[in-house]
């Protein structure tokens, strides 16, 4: 089953928004194993989405549809679909009352606008609505459907998860089709280059493929390295398989794999699966030994804070940070010697600083150079990262980042996490 | 001259990266007049490659493709191309040379398999590299034209301005084509929820139309409202038009008509034009009167500080910030008398902690709830943002803001930093 993702709004090709729908929509159907081979964005004009809808009808067997179904005189999706089916449109009065409902429990009066929303092409089921006024449609042409959802991304997420999803997985059985899937996995990493693990990844590489062509098994996997500054350098690996269980323990066999090269060719660099960033992981590695967290940034200006309250529980380990932007907060307020704030002897105070003044377990500090111009003879993207903790010396390490200012502060940030991630795990 | 953007790489199609070059060429495409009336997406393939140009040129006058030029086998988009042109391809010595002193200058050797990148289809002109190793290609197809170039964004946005967008200038230029516009402002506003804005400017909204109905000048405009977290909320002007100049008169002429119409109904919601994001208004504000800056946040968790340290030249007016996520660090650090922390007097009591321990001239501050649960017997979404300042009483003022945890500490930092901006003005 191949689908096509037509995405509508003239606001799209001028660049206005940023088309999220179709990433969403092409994540979820790699899950349901359905084909995607192809994306269209197309304006609000009549014959032109006719026009992407037939040439889509012509080369996947269905299409979904976001966007255009608005109350306003823009809105023309349900038109251009009713072209293509070659049916008139209709009014649906329980449309109308649904739509009516909606407003007055609101307090508010239905604008007459909103009765296109009840039109209907002649042989359309209706997907109804639970989060806005537009239903979504799904709708036969010849033995190929058009699904039309709204461009309103939760709207849209809601209606293909209750609806379309479901429909596609019936059609995909009476077609016979495998119930395949594609399913992937991120492995978060710190502390090698896009180039390097790539390297040293390479005869792994080398060998998946060589297993493929081998074997013909049909279940095959891709890597992909991503670099996504505060995220870290990402390596994807992406199984393709005809049975969901299967994939995924083929997941977990790729992981242990890649894993077992990286830690023997640099050491700790993972430091999370998918969804974890950073901050997770240092909430965990501070959990393990119930210990509280201060930090001192300069540079990243509160920015490591910020990550770290995303975590949620964050209150029960993370005190606060100090932001001395201006070099004589840290002097005042988190007692560094005068001198030099891009330095070891800096960063080593602020660390002990930020540990004795929020009444931390754990200080972590961070100051360096962001630019645009060198400072204390430091060039743009020197980076010190401090470290004080109950029961070990305390610790400074240079690091050197690059990138423009915002690069900077992200990689300072997951720099000096890391680097307190990894000393927490070593004892 | 209507020009289609396909972007190339089976990673779009499953979502696994969002593509941000549709969006940036759409909007660089607009500005220079041409008109954009589909994009497509394609996974790497060569047959469906090959299908995405023809369908593209066999309904747009040109073809901008992004992607599938780099160094491994999944990049096939010179294939893709030579197969329309119905050309071979041929190796270009030159920009063989040019990939290997790229990689000695890095103290690298090239891999062979990096010569692919020089493969180019006979009768092509080369967009010569200047940051990656993939030269871009200008490839005649009939009377149309394909414009190749990577899918790095900084690689393919050098090349189009560099190369593509003087190539379409002048081909506009040979069609006798006026070189209209679209030209498109933002407003930013914080105050009035988008509903509001909407009502407020609706009887401009439909002047508007009635005034393009009526003079039929093709200048035309058009308004759109974008919610947008901590970037306010916008009011989108776009203009049509076959002049440049009279396309900014016009939007001048928009931008004033509309700041008084909000003015009037709701007194000083605008803080920005374009780009210009809230802490860049708060830096200027605060310039007015030469005053310097601290922060004592709590929900926020640093999320105020790592904006304003954004603004260039922030460290000759921002002091820093007291991040007191814990309690007790509001109490010992700040001096907030003990009790409820969600409060007023506590936001009161940051604010003049700030200005005291941050040796700044302001100090502003916010504390609230970002959820998950209530917190000191106020409801998720409480927010109170204290000021405190030379020449004037101490004050405080309470918001509530919807959303999630993300959206809420969002909120409570562009509230914080505009309650701060519209005190500022108004003394």
């Amino acid at each position: 089953m191949r689908v096509e993702i037509v995405a509508v709004g003239t606001e799209l090709l001028l660049g206005q928004i940023a088309d999220t729908n179709a990433q969403w929509l092409g994540e979820h159907l790699a899950a349901l194993g359905v084909d995607s081979h192809f994306h269209q964005a197309v304006g609000d004009n009549h014959e032109r989405i006719v026009l992407a809808f037939r040439t889509a009808l012509a080369r996947s067997d269905g299409v979904i549809v976001c966007g255009g179904l608005g109350p306003t005189h823009d809105d023309i999706t349900r038109e251009a679909i009713a072209e293509v089916m070659n049916v008139p449109l209709h009014r649906d009065d329980e449309v109308v009352d649904r739509i009516r409902a909606m407003f007055s429990s609101r307090g508010r009066e239905m604008p007459d606008s909103n009765l296109r929303q009840a039109d209907v092409p002649e042989g359309a089921t209706l997907i109804h609505q639970t989060m806005g006024t537009a239903p979504g449609l799904i709708c036969p042409v010849g033995h190929k459907v058009v699904f039309a959802v709204p461009g309103v991304p939760y709207e849209m997420a809601d209606m293909f998860k209750r609806a379309i999803a479901p429909d596609l997985a019936k059609r995909m059985t009476e077609r016979g089709e495998s119930s395949g899937t594609i399913v992937s996995r991120v492995i978060r990493t710190w502390g090698m280059s896009e180039s390097g693990l790539a390297e040293t990844l390479g005869a792994y590489i080398v060998g998946l493929d060589d297993h493929a062509a081998a074997d013909g098994s049909g279940s095959t996997a891709t890597i992909a390295f991503l670099a996504s500054g505060i995220e870290g350098i990402k390596v994807r690996v992406t199984v393709r398989s005809s049975d969901e269980a299967a994939a995924v323990a083929a997941l977990d066999d790729h992981e242990a794999a890649i894993r077992k090269v990286l830690t023997e060719a640099a050491g700790d660099v993972v430091f999370g699966i998918d969804d974890e960033a950073i901050e997770d992981a240092v909430a965990k590695a501070l959990a393990t030994d119930g210990l509280t967290l201060g930090l001192a940034e300069s540079l990243t200006g509160g920015l490591a804070a910020s990550r770290l309250v995303n975590v949620p529980g964050a209150s029960t380990w993370f005190r606060g940070s100090v932001v001395s932007y201006a070099s004589d907060v840290k002097f005042a307020v988190l007692g560094v010697p005068e001198g030099p704030v891009v330095s070891e002897e800096a960063a080593l105070a602020m660390a002990e600083g930020a540990q004795r003044v929020l009444g931390a377990d754990v200080g972590l500090s961070v100051t360096g150079v962001a630019g645009p111009t060198e400072q204390d003879g430091r060039p743009v993207g020197t980076v010190f990262v401090g470290l004080a903790r109950p029961g070990h010396e305390s610790q400074a390490v240079q690091f050197t980042v690059p990138g423009d200012r915002d690069r900077i502060r992200q990689y300072a940030t997951i720099a000096a996490l890391d680097y307190l991630r990894r000393s927490l795990a070593r004892s």
